[in-house]
């Protein structure tokens, strides 16, 4: 099957190269000429432009963006339907809000074109272990594009089945699910990453508590010097908190225990942001999610203003002088 | 090897199970005859008392206790010193607060006995998976008791390999880590939970985001009719939040997908709490793993006091009067 | 001075009946009505409409509207924006949301009509003890409007000045403060309201611990019956802690320590919510404000699908049944 | 009415003058001997030695102790016991644990020497304002000490009545309370100052909201530069937030609005710990409270081993490389 694909960047470039290695034809565009020669080399073919990349392509068309959200992929959307025709999709594979995929739909569904939105996980692991997707849009184009869809996502595998889903849809179990009308693909992969912040927040604050387990602030005789990367190694095998992104700090950890090669610094992405507003217009009770992302906000700051007001009031109700403090380094 | 086995329920019987298969001798004594005469059946063999099953072991014996933490772990650890002698090893396989097997390892060195504490994770799926375990006490006696814990750990199994790890250790890959002296196995494991609670929290609070979202209160074209079964299973596939709780997840939701089953009162254990209470003697913020707790607090109650003194202030400053309402109810 | 008001529930009828006393002329309406020929008997000009009410002030006017958020001020805004000429002021004294106000000034300004955003603290006691105005707008319109305001607010009374403010603008130890541009005065306000969400939850939950402290799950000797009255009122009386809000704690205990009149299923009003998204859109993080309005969010839930998951999931690795609890009832 | 004190800082020193002004008879010693002349020199006799102290009291003696909580005080209370008769009293005035005083009181009792806990809030304010206390212990001996702390509360003042108290205790309105059994009068202290800690912390949150709108990273039509030591002060004045925090509030910005002489490394101290530990203990749900806590300990922190780990994690999954990056300064 054909597909174009617009971005040419970590994942838009393995999904290319996904595709292609599963027989499938890909027209790629980026506006970066590099990405597109590699592409090129790699069994794609390059486009000059999205005009040109549109021209390549048999109607139906199918292109699939995989630009950051906000303006890089409004414009590029847009820019596409000025081009394609009736019937053709535009694929949002990118972490666009889903309240944009919404209005986007609506807009486009007027032109006659199907707008699909996609919430795709799997990161740089992807071009090996396959895409998990969540696919929002309507059901007849999303089943159109079946092909792809199957071919991208990581099938099967090892993965034991779930008892009691032998009647269901068996493509879910693939890696790959309809979820709904336009936005919900990238609704379930927002909540899917502010589940993700949460899941690493109780790693981080758990590894911490065992780390500062030597602190001399401790009495002696309750102190230990815990070995992170063998903790983490161990609950990777029959613990009740394996998973994904253990593995992933058990690799971290046997690489440089102490992961003096980071700031600490932490970067939030708009999934984080949005889940936490999506829970308050629910009404709904978020307090890991919003949690996992405020400590992400604090470990941008030096010292805040809150923080400074709470010793100015300390100074004035107690005589409580906070002394100019050389801040705690941590190991 | 020979090994004594007292608390003969869930866990305690499938370890004497496992080790069994496994070609290892275990005496096994429980106040509940029937659970003793289960475990005779399937190749223990069986005691009539503590002062019994001491008997039947070769010094220097091992005992492993496996019951619930505190007094019936220390009524047990008293007994079973009492009656043993110099050199013996009295094994703490339940959850013991940590601090308590730094006390009893101290009092039982006095009479040369060792004691050895074992977080021990698997749960009811132990017999088949094996279980991961975190050991405490000194290194002669955990390095003697090793074909014990080689014997009930996973195993290498189909997980792969961490990177960096070639020259440590290798016995952690198979499941079991001796973490440092005393206490040190139970507090590992502690922290092991209080990450489990916030993992299961940010699941629980995602779901419930989902679930949410065909909700009245939202403009009805935000609204999505999420399928939480399909959602779970797709994200065990190549997704960032995949994990074994997430397949337990998958399964519950399979089976029913509006978890009617559940009353929604969620109980907590020791070691949440205790979690807790360590990340703030070590000045810890451990948000989330704090929420995870309070969480199951308030999911056991109607409405508490806190909330009524909201109320009434709201009442006082501003002439709300909060219906009497009719708690919402969850489908 | 003339002032125009619409909208006479609680606030609005209280805001003409404080500017009469004081010597001002008010020409109010409301669709009610009862409440025109009620402010009408104590002293101020009942209107038939916005456009009566319009033509009986003299320009350049001044209308203050005093209703409830969203719909009912936007439809006002723009009626009365229909009807009044260039060089008018068009007050919004209500919780409006502060992007709001900043799309109607720069709408408004086109037709020369300027808009003003009142934030207004003092609930049902502003008649007697006047209210608390932050304020936003062009600085000559709220200059011009300054006797409206200087009469609305408390004055200075008996509070204390604040040591180093001599040579500041005195108006704001009056009670009333130019904040900014037009919004501002309702991003003052509403981050007003946010604070007092996180303070009347610190008091929730410490009269909570206080309260259950005679809870049959702690030890004997640990156990106090404590009065929650006396405790409030005794703080009311040189603690840290004396407050406003703490004052309407102790009325309610006063009048009933069990607070069985409340339910305890506490409303939220979108103030505490956009505190929330103004935080998350700064990055700052508001740990308190958030889970302030959680517990409310909670509050009115029976339990959710999120502890019921967390069952499920206990259910599946350990084989916990939660008992379809009849959940704890709160004195 | 004669009263021992032992420990003249701050709060024993001030709280023996208020005594002397009130017309009682102080006895007073502290290690640091010039302590001692200066209230010598203020009209309280010094003594020598806790010997000489208890020495020149008529039976039956009382005692106040005013030392750091911990090891201090429980010194000083052991060497008193030694010294003292049946029928004395010893007054902890610190900051105990309640635990701690419900062990002391018992131990005590053996000897018949009476313990009372008192709670004191009011700080370097104490000395004018007088000292809102809570009293824990036997009622005859609180009773009998009623001038003492009739003389050192602040007095009805010219705080309003709360309504609906005329039939209760006059003397909590005079500012101290007797809470009930030994360790209550510190429990009830400790619970107050884990309702500042939250108080502290929503006024803290609002601020820097309030600070940081004018963030480059908002759009530009959404930005205010706001005052923060007008809008301290405007809430002072009839709005639902005022509190005698906010007064401290509003006298720091007052002096410095960017609060630059401040670190922002807030120390916290023994009663914000035990407060969530005695929720914990209760199953109380205390986010707030918690929230408040945390936000010191990790103020006190440059990064910590918990952010760098989300970093690394992030590094494995996505390639992000989060920069070393230089904290972001605050204002």
């Amino acid at each position: 099957m054909q597909l174009g694909i617009v971005g040419l960047g970590r994942m838009g470039g393995n999904i290319a190269r996904r595709l292609t290695r599963a027989g499938h034809s890909c027209v790629v565009w980026d506006r970066n000429e590099a990405a597109v020669s590699d592409l090129a080399a790699d069994g794609s073919t390059g486009a000059a432009g999205l005009e040109d990349l549109v021209g390549k392509l048999d109607a139906p068309r199918a292109v699939w963006v995989m630009l950051p959200a906000g303006a890089p992929t409004e414009q590029t959307v847009n820019a596409l339907a000025a081009v394609m025709e009736p019937g053709d999709v535009i694929i949002d594979g990118g972490n666009s809000f889903y309240k944009d995929d919404i209005r986007r739909a609506a807009s486009l569904r007027e032109k006659g074109i199907v707008y699909v939105d996609v919430g795709t996980s799997g990161g740089v692991w992807g071009l090996e272990r396959g895409y998990c997707m969540m696919i929002g849009g309507e059901k007849a184009s999303v089943d159109r594009l079946d092909p792809i869809f199957a071919a991208l996502a990581p099938g099967r595998g090892e993965i034991p089945a779930t008892p009691g889903r032998e009647s269901r849809d068996h493509r879910v179990e693939q890696g790959y699910l309809h979820t709904g009308p336009a936005g919900s693909g990238h609704f379930v992969k927002m909540i899917h990453n502010g589940i993700e912040y949460g899941m690493m927040q109780a790693y981080a604050e758990g590894f911490e508590i065992l780390k500062r387990k030597d602190s001399t602030e401790l009495p002696e005789n309750e102190r230990y010097s815990l070995d992170m990367a063998d903790i983490a190694e161990v609950w990777r095998r029959g613990s009740v908190v394996s998973s994904w992104l253990l593995d992933l700090c058990a690799i971290a950890l046997a690489k440089n225990e102490t992961l003096s090669d980071f700031s600490g610094a932490v970067a939030d992405s708009g999934e984080g942001r949005w889940t936490v507003m999506a829970a308050i217009e629910e009404a709904v009770s978020a307090e890991v999610l919003s949690a996992a992302l405020y400590t992400r906000f604090r470990s941008r700051q030096d010292h805040t203003f809150g923080e400074k007001l709470l010793s100015a009031m300390r100074f004035q109700f107690g005589g409580h002088v906070e002394q100019p403090v050389t801040p705690v380094k941590e190991g």
